[in-house]
């Protein structure tokens, strides 16, 4: 296992969630999503809940945890209580005489919130949006490397699939190699299950890879990822091998120069609304805006999508530590698709691509053609 | 893909949810679980939900999935409107005039009442638990069947990948070995990460696999599973290669022969927390109680982990159709543990035992020794 952030790192995180809790007023705060857990805690177990009041914190667990929680976890006092956790949350936030506590509203279940209503009786249960996720939507230097060596291992294993790729291939193979290279690669595992799709299944925008084989001319669409020390990386190549359908190789073109204005418009300050634009815009007025139903991409992280959306309707400008991809598409029902897709740092001053996979028509084992 | 669940499955599956809803007194349901909503309609993608009125089918989702979902869910309508699901959900429960709309409390979140709440304004909202979840519990042949496809393909991994065990190799290689082959074997995916665990790490309950490498004598334990068409299997092995340490050998015995007693203890009528005292039971007599933390088992089926809890605390009987997980298992910090689970489906007699690997102390290639 690679080392987790620095506990340097996992104490500023805490001390700035607390000056967030003081800013919303709350007393105390239950983080339920395990990629908050994660954030704030160090900790990488499942079935876990950390309970902040403003002074103490504590990891709510149970006795197949305990161990993982007490070494992954420093500073953080591990409670093992054999209830059901929102019992255990209820119990500790009275003990602690917390009043007012906070919980993650797109997270917490309906279930679960009446659980904890009853456990924690008198204290006043505050639902919010985000406030974990507030923090997480910038990410440290120490985050954007790990998010770094995701995408090595990433192209690492495009690199040597791709000189396997063989007639009579499925789709499946290809997806599963494109897996096992990253998990031999280092990778924690895959991001997210490969998408995978030639020829005319490359016009689903959310195909899974299946039975169809590579054929000696194809349209080849791969959309994946690595997960290292928690972190997603997430890129998207379409490519040919043999000959190349004309409107595949125009819709190619325009995608590509469309991804590239979308990757040249970030910068700290530009909506996210305006990124995605540049990208919408050109494709529309090459006359494929319908074929582009999808947003322009998203933020990248402890989840594989998180906050910022870039998209027509994302609300907010982008801040330097932010990583989002930029994957637009042209999808044309019964012939093929095309996507482009890389991961993207705001920086002070403007921007850096972190991936540095070719984006070309071809792939010849070397580069791009 | 493997064709879905045979139409007149599907038909008999929302006809006895309209019964429950009856039952329920609830004029209109929104079923949001991924799993409910494969189980009622079919439908395989993501991001969608499910409106039903006691006369009304509705799919609702968005562009990306539209095709596939009239395509995989035959006698749905389905909605596309652009809005948020919660939004899309509410306004169309208002156009049906439904008045008292049950939704799956542990699964919607507060966030998404909240939306729910406000664009169904006037509507009764009332939270459910596991109402599909119900129907879930017993499974038709059909779904047998699918189970054991994923079996089938599971074993086959297994004894693939036993063959080429090595020295040297290291337990995310085993666990990327075990996934791979079941994809090639045929399977969706694999049914949750693999467990692959060697030596002294195998005395962790919910290990992940490392960069711990086999030795000449080593302690394997395996826990993984494959996916079939939606359906989830579920084994643990535990073997050696070299010499066997004695306290290692001896717990195998009585983890071999607690889980023979609770599978034998399996048939309709009789309650989950018999079936669990039967392995805890003779673990607890032969001293190690203490080192049996976890609960002897769980249903199988669309998800990994679903009802009934085969555990001390789970309240009900076993009922014809029901598939559980046997799993009892031991733990020796700092020494190895040992687990074995196969799947069994609840006959109107008794039992069947769904698994067919052997259970022995060694893999030889061809069986145990």
């Amino acid at each position: 296992m690679p080392a987790g952030p620095p506990r340097t790192e996992l104490r500023a995180r805490v001390k700035r969630f607390w000056e967030l809790m003081e800013r919303e007023n709350l007393s105390g705060f239950l983080v339920t999503d395990g990629a908050d857990v994660r954030y704030l805690s160090g900790f990488t177990g499942g079935d876990s809940t950390l309970l902040l009041s403003r002074k103490h914190k504590f990891l709510l667990t149970d006795f197949r945890y305990a161990e993982e929680a007490r070494a992954s976890a420093p500073g953080w006092r591990v409670v093992t209580r054999p209830s059901e956790l929102m019992e255990k949350a209820g119990i500790q936030a009275r003990k602690l005489r917390i009043r007012k506590l906070g919980v993650s509203g797109e997270h917490l279940t309906v279930h679960q919130m009446k659980r904890l209503r009853k456990a924690s009786r008198g204290i006043v249960i505050k639902p919010m949006l985000g406030l974990v996720g507030e923090l997480r939507l910038c990410k440290s230097k120490w985050e954007v490397r790990q998010i770094e060596k995701a995408l090595r291992i990433q192209e690492e294993s495009f690199r040597k699939v791709c000189r396997k790729l063989t007639r009579g291939m499925h789709e499946y193979e290809l997806a599963a190699e494109l897996r096992y290279q990253m998990v031999k690669g280092g990778a924690e595992d895959e991001a997210f299950p490969v998408l995978c799709q030639f020829d005319r299944s490359s016009s689903l925008p959310h195909g899974r890879p299946g039975h169809r084989r590579l054929r000696s001319s194809s349209i080849i669409l791969v959309d994946w990822g690595a997960r290292f020390n928690g972190y997603h990386s997430d890129l998207t190549r379409t490519f040919f091998i043999g000959s190349i359908p004309k409107p595949l190789r125009e819709i190619h073109e325009i995608v590509a120069e469309a991804q590239a204005l979308a990757k040249a418009r970030v910068a700290p300050g530009v909506m996210y609304a305006e990124v995605d634009e540049a990208a919408r815009g050109f494709i529309r007025k090459a006359g494929y805006g319908k074929q582009f139903g999808h947003s322009t991409g998203h933020g990248l992280g402890l989840r594989i999508h998180e906050p910022p959306a870039v998209s027509r309707r994302g609300k907010g400008v982008l801040k330097p530590g932010m990583v989002v991809t930029i994957e637009p598409g042209i999808y044309l029902p019964g012939k093929g698709g095309v996507r482009i897709e890389d991961d993207v740092l705001v920086t002070e001053k403007g921007s850096r691509v972190l991936s540095r996979l070719p984006r070309g028509l071809r792939w010849n084992g070397n580069g791009s053609v």
